[in-house]
């Protein structure tokens, strides 16, 4: 990977305008086109299925040969497939582009091979540039990708030893409103939030994501229930304003089922029992573990038995990052191998 | 308190010169002799009991009629009082010293009363300045003064969700190296190290402290074992530098013989049930929680109960801080209400 600074400073942008576009069943993909001295000379994204990939945008705003000898700063390999448009690969050769420079390379077995397809065709292909911005904008997309499942974020709260609650049961509340807003915040980039029954009859959650003075945020997760038991006539979920989806517990299926809804993300707040069932199947990409600088003891654990019966089978994760939201801190965590399915 | 940027900087150098001191029976202290113009005169420190107090050797460097004026800084409020050598307070008049700058309040009821007496003889007195240092540098001191019995730290390895070992008990390594590290820097640090007898029955712990080649640190803290069942002939801790101290189990008459034997730094690494209990009595200071970026599930946990029955019983803490060792956290911790006993 070679990339001069004006390069990555494209690439930074090119992040940027693709977060413009709409998170769907496509990836959000930036371009920028720089002419040969650096300059930039245009930008475009992707609004959505059967709308111009961000390169084919970013080359509409041109005239007819201002683009011979430019490079192209894209967030994610062109793609050389031609699907509801065509090759974006091809068009960059016909644009005269002399180099691209591509953040991750397209995990998708259709429309990969851009790289390739430009290189045969004379074109300086360089990628890994600002990869790891990239990967966090794509995440949930990736996953589906590759593994064929909705991305998967397990939350929990606890104490610092662990624990979700105090012998009596009661747990209201362990973390602060800092962490609560957090917790909200990312229940809206959700495209589906998972609980399990016994949470449900226990707690009652709304399950929707809401701002500080309790009102509705502007995107609310699909609310599903994951267990048998039947959810209660007056259960605050029925008030959500999406119906939910409630599924017996094989949560492979369930998982299933939700990415042919269109679910690319899914966010696990489901109790104790839920959070381990997700880590023993190894549907689990991330977590978030929101910690109360507090001491509570007892048998009343945030996470259940995971199948781990000797040391060497512990989940091992890789912490991403450690906040401090009020007197709580939120560690976010990966498993420690990737592609675990 | 109002102190100058020079004060300031000779509050650091004092509580620097402070650590060249020994820790014991007396507090480790420092002071610095500002000219009025701000310049350093001369600095000392507290070199052990029956030794010239910070002050008194900082002033024995000058000659008489150099301290006319001048500022002194002190990291603990000057004593009022006639030991083994006379009041520093008096020292600091008769010097001529016309302002005193000091840290943090002498808690001793014995020795106190300095500010009030320089006061007296027109002494301007500020304190207050880097206060948290000089809490820092001499909190179990503070603690023996306060609370008639050591400074208790308290320290785990858990995983992230609070487990000290897997179902079949392996737990070796849950934290990597540079936890192991620091924790044996920690026990160098320590006068006292406290396990349970089921810890030492189950683990056999060497209980000292060393480098990471394995040699012994040059200073070494005192194997404590806690519980009725007997050590056995071949246990580790029987190859310790220092003899062991068993107590029964009760904690408070533990921590009276130590502090009787001179221990001020207790560090305890007793396993879940010992940690448990010195949480239960009231008797930690401080946490250290190094955690693991692992999930284990199960029953193993890293802390037993607490007593607490109802989540407002919840042992609430302030965190000092979080630090990344290798791969592991590392969560310091207090109580969040100060004085507990």
């Amino acid at each position: 990977m070679t990339a001069t600074p004006a390069e990555h400073d494209a690439m930074r942008l090119a992040l940027d305008v693709a977060r413009r576009g709409p998170r769907g069943i496509n990836p959000q993909v930036g371009a920028v086109i720089l002419s040969p001295a650096g300059e930039i000379l245009a930008e475009g994204w992707h609004r959505g299925a059967g709308t111009p990939h961000a390169e084919v945008d970013a080359l509409s705003h041109l005239s007819p040969g201002d683009a011979t000898g430019a490079t192209a700063i894209v967030t994610l390999e062109p793609c050389n497939h031609t699907g509801r448009t065509g090759p974006c690969a091809e068009a960059l050769i016909a644009a005269g582009v002399a180099r691209v420079v591509y953040a991750i390379d397209d995990p998708n077995d259709v429309s990969s091979g851009g790289a390739r397809r430009l290189r045969d065709a004379g074109v300086v292909v360089e990628s890994g540039v600002l990869a790891d911005d990239a990967h966090a904008l794509l995440d949930s997309w990736l996953t589906v990708q590759r593994l064929g499942r909705p991305h998967v974020t397990v939350k929990w709260a606890q104490s610092l030893d662990g624990r979700a609650a105090a012998a009596d049961g009661t747990s209201k509340w362990i973390t602060g409103p800092a962490a609560r807003a957090d917790v909200h915040r990312r229940r809206a980039a959700a495209d589906a939030i998972v609980v399990g029954t016994g949470t449900l009859l226990a707690d009652d959650p709304a399950l929707t994501a809401r701002d500080v003075d309790g009102s509705l945020l502007a995107h609310q997760p699909m609310p599903v229930v994951l267990g048998e038991r039947s959810v209660p006539e007056g259960a605050a979920v029925r008030q959500h304003p999406l119906p939910f989806v409630q599924y017996p517990g094989d949560i492979a299926a369930a998982l299933d089922d939700l990415r042919r809804r269109g679910v690319h993300r899914v966010f696990v707040e489901g109790g104790p029992a839920v959070a381990a069932s997700f880590v023993r199947a190894g549907f689990a990409d991330e977590f978030l573990v929101y910690i109360a600088p507090a001491l509570i003891g007892g048998d009343m654990l945030a996470l259940r038995d995971v199948g781990v019966t000797t040391i060497g089978e512990a989940r091992r994760l890789t912490v991403r990052g450690v906040e401090t939201l009020g007197d709580d801190l939120l560690v976010v965590a990966a498993p420690a191998t990737e592609g675990v399915s």
